[in-house]
């Protein structure tokens, strides 16, 4: 599958990237910076330039699946949440759409579907993720929306605990969550499915 | 008609606030602060205190239409644009459905529908304001939309322009954005509709 990852420089796109390589997928890096062109040529994988602040239809040519990993993440500015984490968002499954994409992957947080639990200084973070996920829930795509916990940098167990709302708010390391986010591209049972996830047990094969 | 104002401390708020009250309609003012409420009360206008980042269905009960002006405003953190330009008005909606609300109109802002021709510093603002206009749109209520373009402070002259869509981002004053929405509120041939509004020559009354 050629897969664009939006997003593919992140802590967590990075490591999308290497797995989707390991499972025989041809990743295609979506970066905004030149600079961050060779990091991903020198591991042999393709690269488009595009700024989610602008127009990035381009990147959607001959694209089989997208995952979208972008954040500015809970401590930049919120006006960059609402433009990147949420219009960015809506924007490319608006992409997706138009171009056919067969599947969409978001790499959600938790209590992203439950702002009101979250703590109040990422109350609106939360509510910007969520209303990007609801958006996809409204669209025909092929979707998978992850959840996870709290990000550490821990090597991945290649185990996780998986269930739709998650009450414990635990870590997972970030390369378990690029696993199941590339796990989730060709799950065919899990589309439509959205759910939580944080360090456990479950092979991550057998979500 | 008995009409909840979401914002009715606000500069626009204070003069739907008097409009109502000048088209014998009975206006409630919802108000964050206990501070704010003599002001209200002064003027015989009922209050009920509600703040817009907690639970305030208990504002809903015998109203018959509803007008949200409320508005963090473009200059505050952009974490208040998500909360209460998108979010509480979203929540308004939602609430207006169940409590079976007859008209909703609201105060939204010239260009909310194309933010990508918005000043870079106010996007973020832009498509917070037209998310929550998208998502009334897809309600069941009957509402209008309004878009002024500049607030300003002058008198109200009773006239305005108004069309789908105004190139210019001219200024209109804050007391004819009120008298249109107050008109809009009992129009039937506005419901269903969204304008921009500056200042003109139309007589208000005629929109």
């Amino acid at each position: 599958m050629n897969v664009l990852v939006i997003g593919a420089n992140g802590q967590v796109g990075k490591h999308i990237v290497d797995k989707l390589q390991e499972n025989d997928h041809t990743p295609v890096a979506m970066v905004r910076d030149p600079d961050q062109v060779p990091y991903f040529e020198e591991r042999g994988v393709k690269t488009v330039l595009g700024d989610l602040e602008q127009d990035f239809r381009h990147a959607f040519y001959h694209i089989d699946g997208v995952i979208f990993a972008a954040g500015s993440g809970p401590h930049t500015g919120a006006d960059k949440t609402i433009l990147i984490d949420q219009e960015a968002a809506i924007r490319s499954m608006e992409l997706a759409q138009e171009f056919g994409v067969k599947r969409f992957v978001m790499l959600s947080t938790i209590a992203a579907d439950r702002p009101e639990i979250g703590p109040q200084a990422l109350k609106h973070y939360l509510y910007a993720k969520g209303r990007a996920d609801q958006y996809l829930r409204s669209t025909n795509l092929s979707y998978t929306i992850v959840r996870p916990g709290g990000l550490i940098d821990e090597e991945g167990t290649g185990k996780v605990y998986a269930a739709e709302h998650i009450s414990s708010m635990d870590t997972i390391p970030r390369e378990d969550v690029a696993s199941a986010i590339v796990h989730a591209l060709t799950a065919d049972h899990l589309v439509g499915k959205s759910f939580d996830v944080i360090s456990g047990d479950q092979p991550i094969e057998q979500l």
